[in-house]
């Protein structure tokens, strides 16, 4: 007979070491695993259920504002790589090349696409012709391959999925506007959807992705107070367009090269995830995102048959509205199922047992108030069965906002204005997170920033002028930075 | 000022050169095109809402059985690909093969997948310990490279997108029913969404995936007579299990080798789905899988508000029941839109001029009719406004059916029982498709035929018992065969 696990894997404490913590909750709750290929991760059904609420929440999004889906090559022949100047001056030092076609070498090396604008743009070229073929609003979801050393499960890994947008325009403006929505809605899945707070604005020339005129970025705060990246959406002029001849004859008989813009998320999002909510017991995860809202755990003892057929009914009356997971494995424990599924942070836990069916009642623990309390001890509360839906429903949006609101709150108290260097380095000992300082726009400054502080610039607001002094040099500030050290 | 293109693109006549003519729908209803890249396509907007339809549908109907969705890597390491020998031996010529990350050559090339058991068995190896652990019911959506020398759009290309499932079980019986499930969720694709009849049962040895040890398939018969393998199932017994050494403790706690499965369909369903409908005017889409099912057109003249206006009302009152396309673009004729919109399938056209206004009623062409009267010349119906939904959906379901019935007529009056091979030849001569054989088994009986005929076993059918003599050796049958030409 196979012995079942009846103990809870343990994870380490997330304030003793969090990088630590991060790995053993993603392998734990089977959000991924390692493979035979360095740097190269397996996302697990539990992980990649996650990616497909992504997905699916914005495709429909994308789909709203015009824009389609289509498919390019995954391999990129090396010199339409290296068209465009500074973009493969940026990657190829991270491509994995293809040499061979089964025992035939190649006349050209072909590189595994680490972004697709070098064969995107080309076709782009052959299908473009008159301004009433613009605009182009497209994208792929797709894997892409960066060759990195030191990697970290969804962080930072050889291979992610994402998609990549890439759009064609008539108009500098068009194209900066489809940049801006492209920001708004990923802003929206961040907030909205994902719970956690970001910082939106540009990046300066130094973090710009490599071809781009601008790059619009989102920036979220972590609690170990480092910053993520959490999406960008790039405004690429005509660098592209010029690189690749695309262009178009306007309605004045002009030919124009037209303007491109591309954008994305990844799998990363999954690790930010991870990050932003989790806590001591394991993964938190929002409603919204959950792939579970709720498990259902019936309380079996002897001659258990009426609770397993009330989870059952539950199971299905709650299914209805909410997505549900009923755990009416016989070789668990109760005790365990508990710490099981609030290691993979399923939001709501309810519990069945013999004097809830005769109360007529339910038994409704939180994930979120798990954290701090002995195994499986934590808050509850009895919801009568006629009740349920309503309430965990309720509960559901409750939470929701809550963790929201926490990671709000947590990115404010962490987020400091410092008027010099000084003061910069003395708020990321005292309040790690983000600092808000004024900058001239001088290289200069912010290399003397990044050597003093270990910080890099995130993001430069939209919305905020700044007036008065650069913190680093005095001169006339253009402009206010968030500095923070990042992932 | 731009020259809108006010001519019809033209294709050739299916019937004088069908591999010419299907290049050409693929290519002019923007399905998909030529890359820089040898032997690769762009999956084109269009192409690639078919292949959404498609992935909708199986996903949905993956989870109802239990099948959840995960992601393994691109590249698999050349020592495990060659772990299971006939699998090496099978896709080892059509690798494209990563030699270098950046500027470092690789101690150990890695495949680009050319399918993924080599790197998800590992997998299962680690995940797997107990029989409570089993089935693994799981499938991955991606792409796979194989590099082919011959290549046509969306038949045979270098890379291609597909969805490939992997499954782990505790007992044979249990793994051969869930690739017969498969089989069937196949058959219903291709039968009920995308009208394409197919045949379905087991490939000779001679046919089957390299490493399994039955392979179901699905074959149709296009209209020149030439069959094509739609998907299949593979039952791949122990031998992936015993290559990875994926074992697990028995509930009588003895170790046991799993018993597994994989299943593909792919993007070449886009091209059947070309080859399957498709006319002189170009492609026609049943009306289940079209991304628009009707396309309105307006015909405007001068002062035509009202006509735009209804075109309008219309396009959203329908949209609510059906996908519709609106097609109010000024600098194209009417006659062009009906030309475009038939070259690109849509099953069913409305138009609405000032005298269709006038009367309250709208014009109404089904795409199956077009062919062969002149251009934009086909039977119309016309129908009161207020009956348009009920009218359009009778008509697509109509179409839908009308779709499979043809082709079933076709197949079956393409399809001969022959006793001889020479009786063989002179079928494939006369009415050139399926011809049903008997057959002892005996692989030289097999290349018998091949040699005479030109044509492939396709399939064995599964349910009917062959009594008699093998069309070849005379010795006694065990099976019968169908054999045709194919793609």
């Amino acid at each position: 007979m196979a012995t079942p696990k009846d103990t809870a894997p343990q994870i380490p404490k997330r304030d003793t070491d969090f990088s630590e913590w991060y790995t053993a909750v993603a392998l734990r709750a089977e959000l991924a695993d390692y493979t035979p290929v360095r740097g190269f991760m397996a996302i697990r059904p539990y992980g990649y259920a996650l990616w497909e609420g992504i997905q699916s929440w914005l495709d429909r999004k994308f789909k709203e504002t015009g824009h389609v889906n289509a498919y390019f090559p995954l391999l990129v022949p090396e010199s339409y790589l290296q068209k465009e100047a500074e973009h493969v001056e940026g990657f190829a030092p991270q491509v994995a090349w293809v040499t061979h076609g089964g025992d035939e070498k190649l006349t050209e090396r072909l590189a595994v696409r680490p972004t697709s604008e070098a064969i995107i743009l080309p076709m782009y070229a052959k299908w473009i012709q008159s301004y009433r073929d613009l605009p182009i609003l497209l994208l792929q979801w797709n894997s892409v391959v960066r060759w990195e050393k030191a990697t970290r499960l969804f962080l930072r890994t050889a291979e992610f999925l994402w998609h990549e947008g890439h759009t064609a325009h008539r108009t500098s403006e068009e194209a900066d506007a489809e940049c801006r929505l492209i920001l708004n809605i990923y802003r929206e899945l961040l907030e909205d959807v994902l719970a956690i707070p970001v910082l939106t604005g540009i990046k300066p020339p130094s973090e710009r992705f490599a071809g781009a005129d601008t790059t619009y970025t989102l920036e979220a705060l972590m609690p170990d107070g480092q910053a993520i990246q959490a999406g960008t959406s790039h405004f690429l002029g005509q660098n592209f367009a010029k690189a690749f001849g695309v262009k178009f004859l306007d309605s004045d008989n002009v030919e124009k090269y037209i303007w491109s813009t591309s954008w994305a998320v990844t799998t990363r999002l999954i690790g930010t995830l991870i990050l932003a909510h989790g806590d001591d017991k394991g993964l938190v995860l929002p409603p919204r995102i959950a792939p579970f809202q709720v498990v259902i755990v019936p309380i079996l003892g002897k001659d258990d048959g009426a609770v397993l057929a009330a989870s059952r009914e539950l199971a299905k009356t709650l299914g209805a509205r909410v997505r549900v997971k009923l755990d009416d494995r016989d070789w668990y424990t109760p005790g365990w199922k508990f710490n099981e599924w609030e290691l993979r942070g399923v939001p709501v836990r309810l519990e069945i047992g013999p004097r809830d069916l005769a109360a007529r009642q339910v038994t409704l623990a939180r994930r979120i108030d798990a954290h701090g309390s002995g195994a499986g001890r934590v808050a509850k509360q009895t919801v009568p069965m006629d009740q349920v839906t309503t309430v965990v429903e309720k509960v559901l949006a409750d939470l929701q906002a809550e963790l929201l609101a926490r990671g709000t709150a947590f990115r404010d108290s962490h987020t400091t204005t410092a008027e010099t260097v000084d003061a910069m380095v003395k708020a990321l000992q005292d309040t790690p997170g983000f600092v808000k300082v004024r900058w001239c726009e001088a290289p200069e400054c912010e290399q003397t920033i990044r050597t003093k502080t270990g910080a890099s610039p995130r993001v430069i607001p939209l919305d905020e002028r700044a007036s008065g002094s650069c913190a680093v040099c005095g001169r006339p500030a253009k402009v206010w930075v968030y500095y923070a050290r990042a992932y």
